[in-house]
């Protein structure tokens, strides 16, 4: 079944090729290089550095198994499911597993880092599904949850790979907010492009957060702008049947939602930034994690 | 949730006085004292021995939590299930959390042995899960879950306990086995007590595992016996509509099925006891041990 959710394997275990984009065992070990830079590459490949990436990827799958079967979605990664093939059962127990085998991967303060994102990810993911009946959610509890099921996990990504490599904890703390804070900049911008993204890059259809009544860090800051075109929103999204989704989206525009969080995706992305040139002065080493940053926020939108 | 379903609080978080065995970190702590016997007791229950045991607990209500959503089971512990109070996904949440907290708790080797216990115990829930639907099961297959379902949990708790202590690893391999091996006997009796123990005694109506159709062992050791008993046995929890208990009853014991758990549960507690006496000659620390292991295995059946 991982290995199914993982794409080297299809349901009856015969190989394919399929390649995930692994951005977060990339962060660990490009985090793990910048700490490193000027030895050379080989040896900042060391098994620790490698571990943490494998055990931070492992936290990641095991929280997609069981995201699915919370969520019901059908597809991850152009596929069924692990719990549309397998059933829901076998699915939360290959999570159980593959989270009991990422925590005995690490030890000492990276065990404490990793078993931390892990809490905030499932606390994350709780406020999720306890907001899912109609409360009123703020932008704070947005940004908490997004905090929660995106930037903890990317960084700890980031944290573990500067331990991995000998930075000392204030060190790797620099590299953690490094990792939440882009983190939450992929998120907001993630959201941008659930609503005007260009299918043709997405891969989904046109404002596909909108018809789903998704509430999005831009739709949530739309909704509690207290402007009229929030109002008309609401009145959108609380209504039965099919949403029009380019009025939605002019609304998510006219209060405010899209500037606001294109803004805030550029505070986080700067923060994150920062947090890194604290780390010490840029070293060369860093050039994959500049990569890797732009990869994750400058797409598209 | 989590202190919902230890027995700490009611649904609504007020204070309710609820107790449960908490056998498997009794076990710890037994374990631990019978390493140091000799020791003045307080010494014993350091930080590192308690903390194991808080570990192993919390490893058990994990996968309790888990098992309640997978198994659709609507009590426990004499009060509604987590997630028949909160929903599934927020127990699935929550015996996340409690998961990775657990695994917070332990390092170096006692954080392998608890991770691989996890492993165990999934997988054997897992071939649990897998064989739901009517496949042949062996006895081996059936002792095999077991011992993943309980042993590997029991085991887990005596060897973290004894590692806590600071015996040297062959020593708590030894109370590995001694717990591994008390896990089985107290399934093969609990298997015992679901047929034929005293509805007085065990709270659940006689033969409710039968009522139920349930593969317990002393069931799949009738059924695979090749007896005429155990064929009429077959085609009673083949046919449909409500089974006729008593005759079933009298059937596994007429293809030898309560024999061999009988048997096999003595079998298991003496393996039980002789790898306490191998891990070194029975100190008076042990009798903590004797105790629990006597209230494990020797209930009315």
């Amino acid at each position: 079944m991982v290995g199914y959710h993982a794409g080297w394997w299809d349901a009856q275990g015969a190989p394919v090729a399929m390649e995930g984009k692994a951005v977060r065992p990339a962060l660990t070990l490009a985090c793990a290089r910048s700490v490193c830079a000027g030895v050379a590459a080989d040896s900042v490949l060391a098994d620790s550095v490698l571990v943490a990436a494998v055990a931070v990827e492992m936290v990641h799958d095991f929280s997609l198994l069981h995201d699915d079967v919370i969520d019901g979605d059908d597809t991850r990664r152009h596929r069924a499911t692990v719990w549309k093939v397998f059933g829901a059962d076998q699915a939360i127990l290959a999570g159980d597993v593959l989270l009991a085998l990422a925590a005995r991967q690490v030890s000492g303060a990276s065990a404490r880092v990793l078993a931390d994102a892990v809490v905030e990810l499932c606390v994350g993911q709780s406020a999720d599904v306890a907001f899912a009946d109609g409360d009123v959610v703020t932008v704070a509890d947005c940004l908490a949850m997004a905090v929660g099921k995106t930037g903890a996990l990317l960084g700890a990504a980031c944290q573990l790979g500067a331990l991995a490599a000998g930075a000392d904890s204030g060190t790797a703390l620099l590299y953690r907010t490094f990792g939440r804070e882009t983190g939450l900049a992929f998120q907001l911008i993630d959201d941008l492009l659930g609503i005007w993204g260009d299918p043709a890059v997405t891969g989904k259809p046109a404002g596909a957060d909108l018809a789903s009544r998704k509430r999005s860090l831009p739709v949530v800051a739309a909704l509690t702008s207290g402007t009229p075109a929030g109002s008309e929103l609401a009145a959108l999204y609380g209504a039965a049947g099919a949403l029009d989704v380019s009025r939605a989206a002019c609304l998510v525009e006219a209060a405010g939602g899209r500037d606001w969080a294109q803004t805030e995706a550029a505070q986080r992305t700067q923060n994150a930034l920062h947090a890194l040139t604290a780390a010490r002065p840029l070293p060369s080493g860093a050039a994959d994690l500049q990569v890797l940053t732009d990869l994750i926020t400058r797409r598209d939108y």
